[in-house]
């Protein structure tokens, strides 16, 4: 491509290496080495390949950029900055890492501003623009390529690499062949600790390549070479790995190539130094006025295709255009949830009991039914999770599937799913094992910090599991994963809460949701479905009989099942409880006081939830009970663990009759 | 090698595969298909080439062996079986999968029975072996070859190779020349949701040569195919993987080879055919007398190098023999405390108020220095952990060096400290950020189902860390790590508290630890180190002065400092205070009733912690107060955001006035 300008493009690249220098120094702290090595790839991207518009950054049909490598965030601002984002002015650039600043330490998650995905923690940018990619892949599909033709890249350094996630996904998008994506290598051969021989001494072009990528070696400090390597990029099926070969802290004196450049202090000394050697007479803060015109020139570079895509947009027929406003503002489709809410009322006239994970996968094939942009997944367990049902899949021959096959890869889908809803237009959900969640877990806290509608659905939660012993049977996981902000933590109790379950976790757009089922048979505790009780996270699901209730048992999941058969033994006994069912206590912690007061009423309180007491304590009170599990599961049949782990309705009704007794 | 029998392998093999059938169908579930396809693997490997004896199941010098495929484990307890370990009767193979068996749905941590590392959870097996691997090199180095001179072998399926631990560890081992690591892939083209081309194109051999392993291709149903390439493995410097093409379930008339062959139910009648094809008309749970002999005496194969062995320990000078002895029994050399304690007391004599990483930084160098098998280690992390220092590194060339640089790979990290400790005579640790804690927390929950003495270090705790922003400040992590059952979870809130944790934590070896540090500065708070008071989990650190306590503050880490501070303003006010320091809440829970009444008194209480509320109402009870985060952090300075989350002396003070007026 042309160069858009007569302004040399190593000079654009300085404009970004001087901003962040300026930065870094001014607030004494930051990694200058990221932004100064890979200004030139920067440059390259920006000025001559990514299409999207700084004055509506939202563009649905924008290609996504992911600085993987989030510590070096000044070259993101600098760039959103240079290429003329409202929301990146020179003010903002001078704030960075000040409180409240839009130049955080790390990129936040701020699309209005062009920054498409929280990074830091290494390894997550990549995986997020691979299921960026995906989403674009899977929603040119549905409304062709004339309104989704966008590409996805990322920019990675050594560390990103390195880390599990990103092999697993660097194995997935090769298979998938997902040829919209393109990382770009920062290879500057240094990391933290020192040069990356240290820790690495992998010829990771080779590994590529085994995993059918395109892979191209450039050297990152020649913009030209970086653009012709990102057209290469552009023509091929596959993705595109390509390496360049950069210096870090290009341009500091004396710094620059070695560790200390990664994110060592900058003084003025060094800055001017810097300022001396590259011929940039500048003060701080200061971008002179030919190079940022041509960096505006460059930003609108793409406003030809914006503007085509506007017209073509315009000239939509009515129904085409309403899908595809309802794809980009994030819309649900008008009565998405009827379908969920026939199955809770047939399963509520039926008293359908059944296997957790089979109502688990009924119900998202329902509302995948309803919902066209719902895209589902399993990490190599469809059979037993049952997600996968009549949806065909999602491949590299087949864009149109709805069901993608991770392979045993649960990091890469979680951190994946995150890319998909940060690229909007799709409704990403992906289920495993509850036990299996910590490998994703790191997923789970991007998508709450981002505030990202994703679905994570997990079955076989408790030692209910049986035979396959406890290195499958979660005990800590409901406690861990309700200790995690903005997430909402549902456990249904039974097929109706299940759905009830299900539709508030889809209709929750500003953050994810944990849905968690049980592998056993989950009993009906509820056989009326004509109001969603799960809306308030707790409600009392059996009042007491025969009198004021003495006492309230409080479960979860399967568990509610037990504590009604346990207040059924006492109520024979004369002993009136009430049984509460908490599917959700985020949900339920966010209601009135009064409400909360008068669901758990005055009575002494026995929980019972088959997993580790920490946070019940919340529930029940220092004299409260507590039946569940102490310490890891074991092998055996269902039956015999219940008995064995003294989870059972006679340990909650004994709970119960001593709570009566001290208190009576 | 020569045949050891005139018994044909394949008919040794079958011993093993009709030994799971059998299991298998009797119990009505359980995975045939890697026993199955895998069998002439483990023949080639147990009759030929692994060293071992069945009668010492602990002997220090054993080759380790690893059933990464954990799913298949009746492969592993009809090899153990076979090879004549005591623990594994015949009639321990009839109670598969029943409650109280040895033979448990996965292989559960249990040397003295040959089973080397708890495994189902994919990757984490084949990340062990890497460690035994490591801690074999380690180990050789200081106690020579003639002490220490084994291999460690791991049976890996696709699932295992799919997850990102796995690809992490396969780069490090590639990197440090493990050349006594062998991988033998089960690469048998089928996972849990059919062939492996749904979701795998990957060339493996190549990524695996791309990371600098041997790679050997074989047929892995022939014996000495098999036997060939393990003889390959131990003559080059490099890990090996050889791929072994199998046909999973096979010995099943058409099942084997298919996707039902993975975990498919099955009928007598199947079995019954599959003893006809392969000519095995032996009665189920029946080994033919041939067979087992040719089994027994492969596993007496090794004596001759096993009494070898005990000839040279006999043989050794008495200190050498009682070193041997001290690392192989687990105990830790006589007076290793001294340093420890010598920094606590120096520390409250000077007030030693520093950077909280520091501390722990110096406490592991003085630990290190008293226990010479100490092998430290971090991602990526070693001047921001300061877990270096004067440590020399574990390399491909320098096997005597005592840190490890596992690049940026926590995954691998956590699980091969796993593996080092599985291994035995290392004490493992390994540091990073408390907020990339997350990415191992899958080997923390085996370490402690395990009950393995890992010490999982951890910097940057909080908010406290400032600038890098919510990304890498941790606020849901403590309450996480807590959840876990069998985990002691320390913060110590100064110096003195520090080396008393690690003191306790060292000591601790029936279980991991998680030792959690500030990035800030840890004022003292403890002037007195006569006595370690973090042994009973919490203690009152600061009486109420001037009458009785009106109110209680408990705190954890830097926040201990601050509750002081909020006792002195109140003090100032007329209201006595106590503050009670609580670096281990599990060994807290494990003290008396009485003792922990006595520390947290009947006065209102008040906790503070830069962290998210759940698990506290345990201690503070439903009408306390708790001062600390609930939500993600922000990027900004370090006291700007104590000040924005309102975690101040101010605000607890202001939270007990309001409890002591509310109950006043």
């Amino acid at each position: 491509m042309a160069l858009i300008s007569n302004v040399e493009p190593h000079r654009m690249a300085d404009a970004i290496r001087f901003l962040a220098m300026d930065a870094c120094e001014r607030v004494g702290e930051g990694h200058p080495g990221t932004p100064l090595g890979a200004a030139e790839i920067a440059t390259a991207l920006f000025t001559r390949h990514l299409k999207f518009n700084p004055a509506d950054p939202l563009w649905f049909d924008r290609d996504r950029f992911v600085l993987s490598a989030g510590h070096g965030s000044m070259l993101l601002y600098a760039l959103l900055h240079l290429s003329g984002y409202a929301g990146m002015p020179m003010e903002a650039l001078r704030t960075f890492r000040e409180l409240g600043s839009p130049c955080e330490g790390h990129p936040e998650y701020h699309p209005e501003r062009g920054i498409e995905a929280t990074t830091g923690p290494l390894g997550q940018g990549i995986a997020n623009a691979a299921g960026m990619a995906v989403a674009e892949a899977f929603l040119a599909e549905q409304l062709g390529a004339d309104l989704v033709d966008h590409r996805s890249y990322a920019i990675v350094g050594d560390g990103c690499l390195q880390e599990g996630v990103a092999q697993e996904v660097a194995s997935l998008a090769g298979h998938l062949r997902l040829g919209k994506l393109t990382w770009l290598w920062d290879d500057n051969q240094m990391t933290d600790d020192g040069a990356i021989g240290i820790a690495q001494s992998e010829d990771l072009p080779a590994r590529f390549r085994a995993a059918n990528w395109q892979v191209l070696e450039v050297d990152g400090h020649d913009v030209a070479a970086v653009d012709a390597a990102l057209s290469l990029a552009r023509h091929d099926a596959r993705p595109s790995f390509i390496a360049c070969r950069t210096v870090i802290g290009r341009g500091l004196p004396g710094v620059e190539g070695t560790r200390a450049a990664h994110s060592g202090k900058l003084t003025r000394a060094l800055t001017d130094a810097a300022r001396q050697a590259r011929d940039w007479p500048h003060p701080p803060f200061t971008v002179p006025e030919d190079v940022a015109a041509a960096w505006r020139v460059a930003g609108r570079r793409s406003l030809p295709d914006y503007e085509a895509w506007q017209a073509r947009v315009a000239g939509l027929p009515g129904e085409t255009r309403q899908h595809l406003d309802r794809l980009r503002e994030g819309r649900l489709p008008d009565g998405w949830q009827d379908g969920l809410r026939a199955f809770a009322r047939q399963a509520a006239e039926q008293g359908l009991a059944q296997h957790g994970w089979k109502t688990c996968g009924e119900i998202v094939e329902i509302a995948a039914a309803a919902i066209p942009e719902m895209l589902a997944g399993a990490p190599d367990l469809e059979a037993a999770t049952q997600h996968k049902r009549r949806l065909s899949a999602f491949t590299a021959g087949h864009r149109g599937g709805r069901y993608l096959h991770y392979g045993v890869r649960e990091h890469a889908m979680g951190s994946m799913l995150n890319g998909m809803a940060a690229h909007g237009g799709v409704v990403p959900s992906g289920v495993t094992y509850l036990v299996f969640s910590d490998y994703e877990r790191p997923a789970f806290r991007l998508a709450a910090m981002m505030g990202l509608p994703v679905l994570f659905a997990f079955t076989h939660d408790s030692i209910g599991i049986g035979r396959n012993g406890p290195t499958h049977q979660p005990v800590e996981y409901l406690a861990s994963l309700r200790a995690i902000p903005n997430l909402l933590v549902f456990r249904p109790a039974d097929a109706v809460e299940a759905a009830e379950c299900w539709e508030l976790a889809i209709a929750h757009r500003t953050g994810p949701s944990c849905l968690v089922f049980a592998r056993q048979s989950q009993p009906m505790v509820r056989r009326m479905a004509e109001e969603n009780l799960s809306t308030r996270g707790a409600y009392v699901v059996a009042e007491a009989e025969g009198g004021e209730r003495v006492a309230t048992i409080l479960a979860t999941g399967t568990e509610v099942a037990l504590a009604l058969r346990a207040r059924e033994m006492l109520a024979s006994e004369g002993l009136p409880v009430s049984v509460v069912s908490m599917p959700c206590w985020e949900i339920f912690e966010q209601q009135t006081r009064a409400y909360r007061a008068q669901v758990l009423g005055q009575a002494p309180r026995v929980a019972v939830e088959a997993a580790v007491r920490l946070g019940w304590d919340r529930w029940i009170g220092p004299e409260g009970s507590f039946v569940g599990m102490s310490g890891f599961g074991a092998s055996g049949g269902e039956d015999d663990l219940w008995q064995h782990f003294g989870i059972t309705a006679e340990a909650v009704a004994a709970a119960v009759r001593q709570q009566v007794g001290r208190h009576g």
